[in-house]
């Protein structure tokens, strides 16, 4: 099709200024990219693997918005079998998969198979199930997934309803739901993917003096097939399928299950730590699965890392964006002829941007620091002492609710600033915003989990006050026991002073925040024994105070090892970016800085023009540090966000070439019951869906 | 279909659970709805409306986040036919037609129809004009749109780009597009639905004395035919189309328009308030279009009363549904046999949401003061004079801005709050949301706006200055004189002291640091003579701060009027609203009430006490409260909120007996290209559709 629009050019060359702008900046942007992403390779790994698939039309990203939910399902079903054939043609390994399923940007059917579900048998299956399972897991001949949320319970293990109750004649468990809300729910790839499934269940063994009477051991986990190898139909006595659509995942299969009186046989139960004798029927822990703990480190890390690359998407987009769009002169102009500004200009857009960018390399820094220290310690983690990880791994609840929250609503604070372009499709944020609203959630949510971290403090600062000069054994003791020793004699800091700004003082103002609030949590709860009730949004409080400290400190200290070997400007830069992280965060929670005299009241209203100055410091560098994250103008599927800044042709042409609805004309008469114009359809097309 | 779990119940039963909570306060539900919804006899036409759209299946709501997005507009387009002709089979008029869009809850694609459409030839035709179209208008004889937005200019209406030649030879004017960027963008309904459209372009009329050179007469409106009234094609000369998926308004056709040198006749400007002489070519203006910025209140007030009313249906889910939720026992709970606590009685989940529910009521005191206001000046705005309205006309750009963030984040904060069932799409969140989001930006995007509130404060700042003790015209003059009378020996207040809290010093106070951050912005602007754009942030946070205060004040006046006749304990618990809703909002920004000496600082940490005592005092009626904003069950769509409370019934039975995919199974080997099992397409079908 061609018109006179294909003569048509922007008013403003995108691509030319997008130019200017990297011009302006002399930050490596390779060297960068570097030094953020070459962990396990990742760089080459993202150039091979994007190589293959952005030649793959099924892999094709920019008709997803147009597919109805069911369709959606279709289509993720047959990437992950393609991606299948893919990984195996080129002999790609686990990382190469996990990049697939990255650049891909899907939940896939088969996520969790590769996830959770090999994982539990690896982890807590005895040798012979592992000899028994792995090999078919491998393959892909069954297909996993994990079943242990329920219609009524979520977060509460021990609350879970499914039974699995042991028939000592038959010798088999019977796996039932005694309730609606037994029902097993959310579980991903179990509604129209999975052919078996892990099934957590309460363990209910036949009391020896009372063969009506059952004692319950808690839950349990147990394999199970869950539907027939060849028809894919549930098998008798499973009622199974998919939950329907919700927020993002709509390539996911989140399922429901239940069970009546469905029996399996006594192999079904892992049994790595825990057995049910034959003979007996009595039940037997063999050790204690502390081990498997040792990964949430891991996985916390994995999730702060996932958190600053969505979030650099976000933050891509919208720089990108606010340096090529352009809206009014400046209003103090005397000139008529001044072109408008660009967007990325105004400090109402930089303060809603910048400190999202900063917050990119503030998550880097602290996700990284979290992989070392678990390399670091991965000898003795097989042993089960995670020694200086210990810490990390009990404040890890807090970092996941503070960054995972930071991305969530960095993403939508992003869309927010781009305007009336920023809700369209062409954004390409409307998948990973939808996605993202998940984590908040999943993996421990955001506000309930904080109450560990809180616990953990308390139980830090108890230990400090009733022995001040024991040996401290990692970095919160002796932040500790200095705030004890000093807090009645504390001055409370200025962190910018002029023009000047004291990077240590603003480390110390974050520390001695969080040590303060915890030494009220200790005070409230351990002194004045408050419920834990009434304590709960003051803990919460606090997590998010100490896990705000673990970011600045990180962050600061990143200055000291790797960064100082990247080449001018770029240090500086990333102290610019540092800075702003920090003295924003401080800004936004003003008061509770100084309310712990952390901070001096009269060191809080010259903020406001520090921040303005260090985003007028980062402003000439932002379109290149976006660059350095290196996503691909494939994974952005963005018009906004493009590399090369050709926004509106890319939006027009998303518009005028791609747009199916385009491609049909209707009938607008209200008169007339037809609603595709000549159809004669009398409407009755779209009533048959509904 | 039957099986084993039809006879399954929930392990609680919701419906006994809702019941309880209802018996535990003895606010009269009926009474305070008819208090909050009377006004042009809302709960009447809500009943009547319902009564008979809820009976069309074509009105069914639940399949529609199954469906693609094509198909969406086909469904929305089929409904607003059929509405056309309910409405007239049952004689309703216009406010009955706003209750229809309301309860079908969807953009229509006739909306800007009979919004923008409509009001622009009626506010800016000649009377000749209206003669002409207003008759095919109000038949629905032709659909209109209203096209001002481009791909390249938004707010900035000055900088649009399509042009509006005068051509005084034929008496004709050339419409075009020179850039791509002047194409028209966002304009709803322009997609595939209108046929004609306002088009708002730059008027150039030849000079007299060079006929080569053009002079720019700045933003004209035009009626254009844009479709053939037999086949819907666009006519010759105009590319029009729907620009696509995006966040929400699925069922909306947003589009783009673009011109190629399209002529119209002479009469297609709008010329009530501007004309072209046929004879000399010459502009002339006929008086100035003043009057119709009366209406902007108007539909100010609209937007917030629209905000209440959405917030309010978020909020109905939520603490419906946390009634019902248990999860965790109370940890300091000694006995095993304690049930699971609901999560309502969480702090952490009141903290989110309580303070929430007292904000649906601040917005609706100041949008029902906005009607008020409007009604009471309606017959002097008519002649260009606002009267009282006159100030809260410059505040309405605040107040959009506050209001709008408020709902749209606050919907975010509930479906949060919601845990693991908040991600469904059972929690019928998912489309008010993605629909919702596009509000901090249409109608004025929330951080631009918000200058101009700045600007007015600044200048009535000013006022005061210079003349301290001249008559005060309005509540914000009095308020500044006061500041600057007592500016010099003033007390910090305390609005909660003890257990007693001080509703006239919580008014107080917000007044104070409202006039105090004038006074700072009109320091920063008019002594120091700061660059404005260096100022951007400080004046959008002085914006907020003074909406802040009118919320504040109207709701707190709101004690002395009408309320006062409701029966107890109702104006007590709104009262319990007003505290929670100022002082959470106080907490949520202490530094800049104690930076202004609006607050003492010692005042600030015994707030979180207050807030949790308040929320304690809420708790037990929070589920009348919800019930008072009458939102109908077949609106909310939601099985989370439903208002009897069988919230797994309907979950399991959206996701067991309403799921389309579950009528699909599919083949997971990923040998095969297969993906429907059993219909050897190879995988074919879902590539055409990429």
């Amino acid at each position: 099709m061609t018109d006179f629009t294909d003569s048509l050019k922007p008013r403003h060359d995108g691509t030319a200024t997008l130019q200017a702008e990297r011009g302006r900046s002399s930050v490596d942007v390779d060297e960068l990219a570097r030094h953020l992403l070459s962990r396990d390779g990742f760089l080459q790994r993202q150039k091979k693997v994007l190589a293959v698939l952005s030649r793959v039309k099924l892999f094709k990203k920019d008709q997803q918005m147009n597919l109805s939910r069911p369709d959606r399902y279709h289509l993720a079903l047959a990437r992950a079998k393609a991606l299948q054939r893919i990984v195996r043609k080129h002999g790609w390994d686990h990382d190469d998969y996990k990049m697939c399923e990255y650049l891909v940007d899907e939940m896939s059917p088969f996520h969790l198979h590769m996830t959770m579900f090999v994982t539990t048998v690896r982890e807590q299956g005895s040798e012979a199930q592992k000899r028994h399972w792995m090999p078919k897991i491998l393959d892909y001949d069954i297909i996993g997934c994990y079943a242990q949320t329920e219609l009524g319970h979520g977060s509460n293990v021990r609350g879970l309803e499914t039974t699995a109750t042991w028939d000592p004649a038959q010798k088999e468990f019977e796996i039932h739901s005694p309730y609606l809300t037994a029902s097993k729910w959310w579980n991903g790839a179990m509604g129209r993917t999975a052919t078996h499934a892990i099934v957590v269940a309460q363990l209910l063994l036949p009391r020896s003096d009372n063969d009506k009477a059952y004692d319950n051991y808690g839950p349990q986990t147990f394999i199970v097939q869950i539907r027939d190898k060849k028809t894919h139909q549930p098998l008798h006595g499973i009622v199974v399928g998919d939950i329907g659509p919700k927020y993002g995942y709509a390539g996911m299969d989140n399922g429901y299950m239940l069970f009546d009186h469905f029996r399996v046989p006594k192999s079904a139960m892992l049994s790595r730590y825990a057995e049910v004798s034959d003979a007996t029927g009595a039940f037997t822990r063999l050790g204690h699965p502390a081990v498997v703990y040792g990964s949430l480190t891991f996985v916390r890390g994995q999730i702060i890392m996932h958190a600053r690359l969505v979030l650099a998407r976000a933050v891509t987009v919208v720089v990108r964006y606010s340096a090529i769009r352009r809206q009014f002169r400046d209003r103090d102009s005397t000139s008529e002829q001044d072109d408008e500004m660009k967007v990325l200009d105004y400090p109402t857009v930089q303060i809603r941007i910048l400190p999202l960018l900063a917050t990119t390399f503030a998550l880097h820094y602290t996700g990284e620091m979290m992989y070392s220290l678990y390399h670091k310690s991965r000898e003795t983690i097989e042993k089960g002492d995670f020694g200086p990880l210990a810490e990390l791994h009990s404040a890890s609840s807090g970092l996941k609710s503070l960054c995972t929250m930071l991305a969530a609503d960095g993403i939508e604070t992003c869309r927010r600033a781009m305007g009336g372009h920023g809700f369209g499709g062409g954004s390409g944020l409307v998948g990973i915003n939808a996605d993202y609203l998940s984590k908040p959630t999943v993996e421990g949510d955001n506000w309930m989990i904080t109450q560990q971290v809180a616990a953990y403090l308390i139980k830090k600062m108890t230990e400090a006050v009733k022995d001040p000069s024991a040996p401290a054994s990692d970095p919160t003791a002796s932040l500790f026991q200095f705030y004890l020793a000093n807090r009645d004699h504390r001055i409370p800091q200025s962190p910018v002073q002029g023009s000047a700004t004291d990077d240590q003082a603003i480390v110390d103002v974050f520390q001695w925040r969080a040590a303060d609030l915890s030494y009220r949590a200790y005070h409230a709860r351990v002194v004045e024994k408050k419920p834990w009730t009434r304590l709960m949004i003051q803990l919460h409080n606090l997590s998010r105070a100490y896990s705000e400290q673990i970011l600045v400190t990180n962050f600061c200290n990143s200055f000291s090892s790797s960064s100082s070997t990247l080449s001018a400007p770029t240090p500086a830069v990333l102290r610019t970016c540092f800075r702003l992280y920090a003295l924003t965060t401080l800004d936004a929670s003003a008061s509770s800085f100084t309310l712990t005299n952390a901070v001096a009241p009269h060191a809080v209203p010259v903020l406001q023009d520090a921040i303005l100055d260090l985003m007028a410091e980062l402003r000439p560098h932002a379109v290149k540090l976006v660059d350095a994250w290196s996503i691909p103008d494939w994974l952005l599927d963005s018009a906004l966000g493009r590399s090369d800044g050709r926004v509106y042709e890319d939006l027009f042409d998303r518009a005028h070439r791609r747009n199916p609805l385009n491609g049909v004309t209707f009938n607008v008469d209200w008169r007339s019951e037809e609603i595709v114009l000549g159809s004669g359809d009398g409407g009755r097309g779209i009533l048959a869906k509904l």
